[in-house]
């Protein structure tokens, strides 16, 4: 396996263990069914992609943690809903049951919601930085977290037929994915004050991104075992849900990874700042095996 | 009635009727089922506090708009979300089905999800001030929508039993409605920039109107019509919930809200600025008959 920015992955792992909500008694329970989710560990792509392009600005990486530390509360927020009953349905997540299987619909539903709420709360509450690019950093976040994002991609997913076209796939992952992997790169960009023009290889490397996390997650759920996936491998395809692999065969899946992958790549070149954790990072979504 | 600052309210209604998510095709039944709910009519009793309390600093209400839309819409999603199946399993709001029964229990999820989020984005892109101010009045309204606010209050409120006291319900209340209502008066006295000492009245003031607000509701529901309310008489006994009426009688609920209202009033009288609508927004509270 490439080598993954593990320096990354365990600041922002140890961070969101020092977050506390609340010390409220009476809402113990549902603190706890946030941490559950929360701490399920995992590679952290999205904040350590934050850190990873504040740390390519020249930044040190530790100052864009509160940002980094929202957008995976926003991430675990939405795979919490996208696990519900009246969504996916789906009972194991990273190699556990997932929230509304432990907790309860009702309080998994709430766990959702309260990661959200609590996001945004902790950007605004202890993210340093120009109040002005903090703002901005924040409406970039959540524009990728809406209708013109992640939520917006979910509908499209949980309402779209299986006569989708590629386009429309595209579209739909785009949203779903996309944007959110999107705006772990941009949004610390913006916080650091980068200007458009010095910006746009880095939004591309991060479209390609979210196109290469996409087109891997289908491959592997065709080709893992459920031990690596930590969930039933083939589920996608139960679930009678279009990937890219349903739609266009194992073997041109793949050359659309190595194609975005080296898209990805190509951009990286182009940026003035030290890519070389966003670089593995590319690298390890693409040879990833769960 | 009293007077209603029917202004205000029209405002705030012309305002959410402009609001846009996107023009995307795909997405296009979901924007309908934010509508559907967003533009339930309704008193609009949180945004109109909020244009309500702006005036009272001298400010244009106008000004304050968008943070005035974005309570609304949190506000709304909440509402939605309260509604499931898996929380209060209400079919009827405002006279007209919920929207899981309309739309489905995945869109209904994901109007809620996307209500909020376009919330916080449209004051990110839209509402004008100083940015350090604008930020602090999204975390005083974010605040109030998390675990020490809307989302704590309905989690103690699902999983409490019926052997609540007058304090643990007082709590649940406080934070499930006292938290937003509260902030819908002082995020705008924030964006404006007023120090603590001349908020301090104000706090007082949005903290007795969340406490009558909630007591005129456990009222209504014994002693309303179907009609008047927009949903079954009586339903919060049939749920098995605790409120003030079931927990003290409905004399003693009666002679809280005119101590309340009476306390609220007591605090305008320590402002400043002029309290009219403030003060018509209290006694319409509590003299509503829906």
């Amino acid at each position: 396996m490439p080598a993954y920015p593990d320096d990354l992955r365990e600041q922002v792992e140890e961070y969101l263990r020092t977050l506390e909500f609340s010390g409220r008694a009476s809402t113990a329970g549902l603190r706890e069914a946030m941490s559950y989710s929360l701490l399920a560990g995992g590679k952290r792509i999205r904040p350590v992609l934050c850190l990873a392009a504040a740390r390519s600005t020249g930044a040190d990486p530790s100052t864009v943690l509160p940002l980094a530390a929202a957008i995976e509360l926003i991430h675990t927020y939405s795979l919490i809903h996208d696990d519900l009953p009246a969504m996916d349905d789906d009972e194991l997540r990273r190699g556990r049951p997932t929230s509304h299987v432990v907790y309860g619909e009702d309080v998994a539903i709430l766990a959702g919601d309260g990661l959200f709420a609590e996001a945004i709360r902790h950007v605004c509450e202890h993210q340093e930085g120009e109040p002005e690019r903090i703002l901005n950093a924040l409406g970039e976040l959540v524009a990728a977290t809406g209708v013109e994002g992640m939520v917006g991609g979910q509908y499209v997913d949980v309402t779209a037929g299986d006569d989708l076209d590629e386009a429309s796939l595209r579209e739909l992952h785009s949203l779903k994915t996309g944007k959110l992997i999107g705006a772990s790169v941009t949004s610390p960009l913006v916080l650091a004050g980068l200007g458009e023009e010095r910006m746009d290889p880095y939004r591309r490397f991060a479209a390609e991104l979210g196109v290469l996390f996409q087109i891997v997650d289908d491959i592997l759920d065709v080709t893992g075992s459920d031990e690596e996936l930590g969930k039933p491998q083939g589920s996608d395809e139960r679930h009678g849900k279009l990937t890219y692999v349903s739609l266009l065969g194992l073997e041109r899946a793949r050359e659309i990874a190595s194609e975005s992958h080296r898209a990805a790549r190509d951009a990286l070149a182009e940026i003035s700042g030290d890519a070389t954790d966003l670089e593995r990072i590319a690298d390890f979504i693409l040879e990833r095996d769960s």
